[in-house]
């Protein structure tokens, strides 16, 4: 039997006063040299013909999309109550990218878009209009009707991928924010997101020390001993292909990448120093334990070059991609 | 005037159970098609013969190292008090890479040989036999009459070069070690060997944040404002071309890695996971603030790969490149 084709990616434009609206467009124009599947754009119009001239298709629902691809951008239309103005975020701005980013949830939790990406957001605005979410991700866990604590960010890139066991605290906190617990259940949503986004079957999971040298038998510290060698040891215990503590300095290099599919690190910079240092054209912000696919491009509105022309396309591609991949990956295990 | 060639480089084996003779003369094999200036190492004959069977030249002095290469790998002998056995440290052994290391200093010192480069050593057996350094680093910097304080360790690979202000501490203890008169003092010791060792007439340091985001406005941490923009105000103001902080991970993807020559970073993992991301093979650990020219390979004795033929000498090899190098541009511009 004929498999129906995918329904399209919904993409939020993000910030409209942003570079999501300009990166999405060049996405867009490059859509065969990128190789991007069809999607549907959610957001303000007008923030795109601000700084873009090609063409725009209104569609009302994704599965106009695949049909509108080809004639131009095809893009469900929110309206921010005024005008937008690139470079220079708004409260309406705000309320809209928020608009776009439900929506574009919805339109997957329904199975009307096979996935979602992420256009970049301006968080100050988002808590001026009241929004009480750390980020896109833990509102979209919320939607999806997941506790936040159980997603993680996995940024991956085409040799590596990496997931923070802590996010955005400050390095004094690290040693006494991590635990055995904390440990596990964020090593036991990355393996399963390596099953259920990337098909992997048996996901090997590399798990990083805290200290120089894996603490050098204590020396250096007792984190490894006593947090984080448990805590490999209760995941091996229910069958995972997991290893560790492993010093974070020596196992990001080609060779030491080939034994493993994803790298469990223990704070922000350690997991994503070096997926940029190797990767930061096309890493991918992938959001796992959602019962829906979502990705987003690893950067910010970056509202200091918005509308100059000089975005760079290619980590939004990155994304979409990603996310096209994704989800054609859980429809063939459904 | 025609210029008198250089002496050739010193090269201390390390110990002799390690795989320190067996890199050393796979670099005399590989020593056209790795561009390698002439050397003589310093060690005992018998742990290069236990694993290579090419031909060893004897030498008194390195002035005789230069006929002695192409007819042999130039050796100056240390003899071991007791057979050492490949994989097997000894007490014996570690006199033996001591004293070697010790006449390499000596030579460098007194200008018989050009630079130093040194073998990995077991830290175990040299702490039994009374070394109260941390690492040979330390030693080498007494044996030249400079404070261990006022040496820095820099990684160097083809196109990252990074310095940790702090090294071997436990995670948790980075926040209170590190100090705006630390940064300053490992920031001046980096600008000064960029501009000694590697002939950089005006080196660009970038210095990173301690924080995810360089603490976010104070959000994720203080350290930024308190301590490293202090710091860096301060080099800045003695006419040192600074930057920073930098949120560390989007500071070494190749744009970049171009705007700056060294990145001066807060600890161990910071500074060392992008060099040995991007460079594992060729990423050469240099000493910089010393009266001489000194860099190893960044491994270690590998005790349980010695003698079996697996060890890698291209970072052993990139090792005597950095340092003929270096010593090169010292010369020219004393």
């Amino acid at each position: 039997m004929a498999r129906l084709p995918a329904p399209p990616l919904a993409i939020s434009l993000g910030d409209p006063a942003g570079i999501g609206p300009e990166v999405i467009a060049k996405c867009w124009d490059n859509r065969s040299a990128f190789s991007l599947p069809p999607f549907v754009a959610i957001g303000d119009p007008r923030s795109i013909a601000a700084v873009w001239d090609g063409p725009i298709e209104p569609v009302e629902s994704p599965n106009q999309a695949d049909a509108a691809f080809d004639i131009g951008l095809p893009l469900i239309q929110m309206n921010a109550a005024s005008a937008d103005v690139t470079g220079h975020p708004s409260v309406a701005g705000a309320h809209c990218s928020l608009d776009a980013l439900e929506l574009a949830v919805g339109l997957a939790r329904s199975g009307s878009a096979s996935a979602v990406v992420t256009g970049p957001v301006a968080k100050e605005q988002l808590y001026a209009i009241g929004f009480q979410h750390p980020g896109q991700t833990e509102f979209v866990a919320e939607r999806c009707g997941v506790s936040p604590g159980n997603v993680v960010m996995m940024l991956a890139g085409p040799t590596l991928r990496t997931i923070p066991v802590t996010t955005h605290i400050g390095l004094s906190q690290v040693p006494q924010t991590i635990s055995s617990s904390l440990i596990e259940s964020r090593g036991r949503a990355a393996l399963r997101g390596l099953q259920r986004n990337f098909g992997i079957a048996e996901p090997r999971l590399a798990i990083s020390a805290l200290n120089p040298h894996a603490g050098e038998g204590g020396a250096l510290g007792r984190e490894e001993e006593e947090i984080i060698a448990p805590a490999i040891a209760a995941l091996a215990a229910e069958g995972w292909r997991v290893s560790g503590p492993h010093p974070a300095d020596t196992m990001f290099h080609a060779r030491a990448r080939a034994t493993y599919d994803a790298a469990l690190c223990m704070y922000h910079d350690q997991a994503l120093i070096p997926v940029k240092a190797l990767h930061f054209e096309d890493a991918v912000n992938v959001t796992l334990g959602l019962p829906i696919v979502r990705t987003a491009p690893d950067h910010g509105t970056a509202f200091d070059i918005a509308g100059q022309d000089k975005a760079d396309p290619r980590p939004m591609a990155a994304a979409i991609r990603m996310a096209a991949e994704c989800a054609a990956l859980r429809l063939e295990t459904a």
